[in-house]
């Protein structure tokens, strides 16, 4: 019997190609044109051949494929960005005997693949193919580093004290194995192939000098899915994030960079991210009425308009009672002790995707919230927050912190410049 | 300290609202108009509010939103619809106790929640809102009936001969856990909230009738997300299905589809689905050459074109040598073997999903294709491709099944009718 990995030719059947061959290199941008960034739709007269037999309508390029984030920028893309579609946390360690040397290279490395994918390029090794049609669909890649990576490569004295453990938390159920990690790498995209294209582009040029720690996906309503200007729904079906600062508040860079005189110096316009998989207890929670879950969260669930009357954007009226004397937000709603003028100003960038993972064995989805949240300092964004939420929030009952990690995410790298260089050079 | 499940008012929180209460029953048409149907851009000019902080770009609601799938057609719907951005597949067993009567419930609960999602508007029962500023975003939901069903209900004489098992195959490393299962939900849409709400929907009606047996999630390009009008890639990077059957074909319908006269009488017009989880083993397959990679398959990788020259739909020449007077699509390569004119016409329609379920241990991905076709018949469709592959296919080496199923697709309801209707009440 033939050894089917072997094709079969009637003489030698192939010349192996150069292991970075050229022929794997060819770039995408001679299938975009110039459309790649520019959002003209090519093609849309194209016969559109379709996976499935039915008639498939034709597919153009649409802002969804061709909408592209730039790498070099003041800080690293994925954080302000809009939310996409689809997302991949992946934590690395060092491998054992990589240090500060193998960890440049690596994040030169990962720079490099990663301003290519960013651009809707093919990787610079062995592109996989698996992205090669598509545009740059919105894909952002940042990059952060854990407490435990400046203990291995030796640069305890660059750490940052904002990358202090974090304060346990009564509500946490953390399991150490999806929690931290010396790298963290956020993926997002509109589409999921071009996802898992730079997924796997960055675990193979990690090599041997890191390995997954973990990995999570996640995912958020695909642009063009609502016509309805409100903010993001969560998989509790409440919208979520209508009071995450905005980048037009005059305090918003403050809160959520260090500024470029800031410290440690590598840490110039970067951020600190808070990732916590946080775990819906879907069957418990859509037991309740839906006024007990406007109640729990101090706000309508059709509009996200408070309680005390309005819209989405209006501001909470705290004080605000009914014919009763009722306070209309109750005092241990969510949105109430949220509010950042009731937190000393403590103020997050809220950016997460949600996740599904399947049913436990019982039924139960293992179901929840990719938490991302982005700040200056954890100490005046993060922390003060979940200690007010560990004492008596009333949405707590319904979600289990399963994972944590804090991460430091440098700023945006210069043109020439790979993320960390100020840290790994300095 | 409060109990912080139960809202802190000054009284009496809360009356709780009647389990099936009409307030949670608000059509999402209030909120689409009839652009749901109908393709028309609502709020494009509408300011985004955005999730992240970012200046989001306005957020209209696209033909992605929009578009729609019909529940009452002749075949049911997610056979012959293009492939959605992401996919849920569950299999259901049904609960001690339950039979016939309890089945004809339940399919009759789901058809009609899977009638109202794929309209756009809001579960029958406490919808959980996760959907309900977004467009039917071309939901398919799909009920399919697997062998054990005819057992549990006593409805053995009306169990299909080509529900038979599926023969065992040499490259099958099968988990019992994740194959087979009395029913089949099969979910689809290019808005992963909206696909999502519809799993839980109908898990939430299965209630305690049937409970999840397993469940898997894969996904499929955005919409929009390339201008190329080429056939879908999977996550080796390769073209694939460029030679599904056409529904312009005279044939197709003989070959996917039961005749309306066919064999048993319920299943007119219904559609036989094997479902297979296939692992890719893509640390070994992204190690081989483009050459290798392209000899496997026998079409380039770049365009999905057949070694022996042309563009992806140019016939097979299967005779072709060079000057070497080799052939050109090697004897073993995987579009040689499951060319239908190779297979006594054997045809079937595949329409998957990727999966991307994380990393083991050591690194390699859990990735691959849920693998569905779809076929009048399984002795004419899958299973003699399966065998010819399962005897030296050159991509075998690189796949793995994991998990198979084989379900019985009833013909489309009618209206006022459920799926299976013909089998529960005949």
């Amino acid at each position: 019997m033939p050894d089917p990995s072997v094709p079969q030719t009637r003489k030698a059947p192939e010349t192996p190609a150069p292991e970075h061959s050229g022929a794997r290199g060819v770039s995408r941008r001679t299938l975009l044109g110039t459309a790649g960034a520019t959002g003209i739709v090519l093609g849309a007269a194209g016969a559109s051949v379709g996976y499935a037999a039915a008639p498939a309508p034709a597919a153009p390029l649409t802002s969804l494929g061709s909408d592209r984030a730039m790498f070099h920028v003041k800080h690293q893309p994925g954080i302000t960005d809009g939310l996409q579609a689809r997302g991949h946390l992946i934590a690395f360690d060092l491998a054992p005997g990589a240090g500060r040397k193998e960890a440049a290279a690596l994040l030169r490395r990962w720079s490099t693949t990663a301003e290519r994918l960013m651009a809707g390029e093919p990787a610079p090794h062995d592109d996989t193919d698996v992205s090669r049609d598509a545009g740059p669909s919105s894909l952002t890649v940042t990059f952060g580093f854990g407490h435990s990576f400046f203990t291995r490569t030796g640069l305890e004295k660059q750490r940052p004290a904002a990358l202090d453990p974090l304060p346990a938390f009564s509500s946490d159920h953390l399991d150490t194995s999806r929690s931290d990690g010396d790298l963290w790498v956020q993926i997002g995209a509109n589409d999921s192939l071009v996802a898992f294209h730079a997924l796997r582009a960055l675990q193979k040029e990690a090599g041997g000098a890191a390995r997954i720690r973990w990995q999570m996906n996640g995912f958020n309503r695909s642009p063009g899915a609502t016509a309805h200007p409100m903010t993001a729904r969560n998989l509790m079906g409440q919208i979520d994030g209508t009071r995450n600062p905005k980048p037009a508040e005059p305090d918003f860079d403050r809160r959520i960079f260090v500024p470029a005189s800031g410290e440690p110096a590598w840490m110039a316009n970067g951020s600190y991210a808070v990732v916590r998989r946080i775990r819906m207890l879907l069957d418990d929670w859509e037991k309740l009425s839906l006024t007990a879950q406007e109640a729990v969260v101090g706000r309508r669930k059709s509009d996200g308009a408070p309680l005390s009357g309005g819209d989405e954007t209006t501001p909470m009226d705290l004080e605000k009672t009914d014919a009763h004397g009722e306070y209309l937000v109750p005092l241990n709603a969510h949105a109430r002790i949220t509010r950042p003028d009731r937190n000393g100003g403590a103020a997050m960038l809220r950016r997460p995707f949600s996740f599904h993972d399947g049913f436990d064995a019982d039924g139960t989805p293992d179901a929840g919230l990719l938490f991302i949240c982005w700040q200056a300092d954890p100490l005046r964004g993060f922390v003060p927050v979940q200690r007010k939420l560990d004492r008596g929030d009333a949405l707590s009952t319904y979600l289990r912190h399963e994972s944590s990690g804090l991460f430091a995410v440098p700023g945006g790298a210069a043109k020439g410049e790979y993320v960390g260089q100020r840290l790994l050079e300095g």
